[in-house]
């Protein structure tokens, strides 16, 4: 019998209009951007944190810090691509990963299958990406950044892996 | 091998005293009720997001929205039993969904066992509902709203379905 | 085929500097304590939540409350051990717990290994430990309390259990 496993994992940025927006490994040249190293992709990195998590592999912090600066500055897309790499080096295939993104702005509905496709080529599994809002509450309803909540299911490889 | 799904779904409303409360799929006559159209149930919704986000369905807004007019007003346990619908008519079965409402009231406790009762109707499978508090902590805390946070489990029909 | 069912769970508490710090099941000597009843170990309740919530036995308010005095000022290990042994009891198997928790301080990543060791001994099967940051954002970012999210998978019991 094969027990998968579950992860989870947030991420949180807060916008800065000076900077472009990358959300959900998408350009969105007309909404402000988010503050932070690299693209600060919240889609992007709670799913990197919940294939870590579900993996226990750590965290974005442990994986891509300043412990490995080659990652300074990677894309949202690049840091889930080589989380996936590492997930399966660690002996576990991917079964999917669900990420809800909070907040007022970009609404993610509008590109949502181009969003699906381009995370889930970078996972190699599939990626689906929601939305919401929170009623003018809180940091995301007064527009002040977004957060991202993902889950992700993986399970062992069957074969036995290298 | 049958590879389930997991997805994640939040909700949030504001409260608003003037109106009644739904929550969880019950009405609680003696507390303030929660701002929004529809209902504003945060447990049941957070329970559809959950599901359409595992069966990658999209969200409440993609499902309900303008585009559906007919669903606007509908209640919580409505849009709940037609989003299992929806998912099952994708081709899965569910699990199991399981909700958490966090904020100061209702303490949803103690009509945990009639909540489930509604819920797991409306889905068709066990619907388990939890509380927290967040120590007087944000909006939650302060007593301006609630969320429902929620994680769903669905997995391929075995059988082809039409 | 056996069907596993997930849960979440969050939990939140206040810094109160005047207290000690338990976090994930280890004490922190430098770092500001968690304000409440037991530890306020919000790793280590998020868990405890996330596995109820899995298995459908109600939360920490329901299992640890004021029905059951014995609990009280309990350690948030001793807790959890206790909430496995409830969900084992009621006919699971527990497949894997992953905790993330979000704030400034502190830096779990520092003391990953420990933390899951102690917190695995206490579920008797794997938990995983991540962290993150909120930019700023929030009360966790203003450094007033941590937030602990938690997934969690259980399975039937394959055997039957009595
Ligand atoms: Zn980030
Ligand atoms: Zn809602
Ligand atoms: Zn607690």
């Amino acid at each position: 019998m094969i027990v998968p496993r579950v992860g989870i994992g947030t991420d949180i940025h807060a916008f800065d209009a000076d900077r472009p927006c990358w959300l959900a490994g998408l350009h969105w040249p007309d909404e402000p951007g988010l503050a932070g190293h690299s693209d600060a992709d919240v889609v992007a990195h709670a799913a990197c944190n919940a294939l870590l998590s579900a993996a226990d592999l750590g965290d974005l912090g442990s994986n891509f810090g300043v412990a490995e600066p080659e990652w300074a500055g990677a894309s949202g897309v690049t840091l889930l691509t080589e989380t996936a790499r590492r997930v399966r080096a660690a002996g576990f295939e991917i079964g999917n990963v669900a990420v809800q993104v909070i907040g007022v702005r970009p609404r993610i509905g509008t590109r949502r299958a181009e969003a699906q496709r381009v995370l889930g080529e970078a996972v190699g599994a599939p990626v689906s990406v929601s939305g919401a809002t929170t009623d003018g509450l809180g940091f995301p309803g007064r527009a002040e950044g977004l957060v991202g909540i993902a889950t992700a299911l993986v399970y062992p490889t069957p074969a036995p892996s290298a």
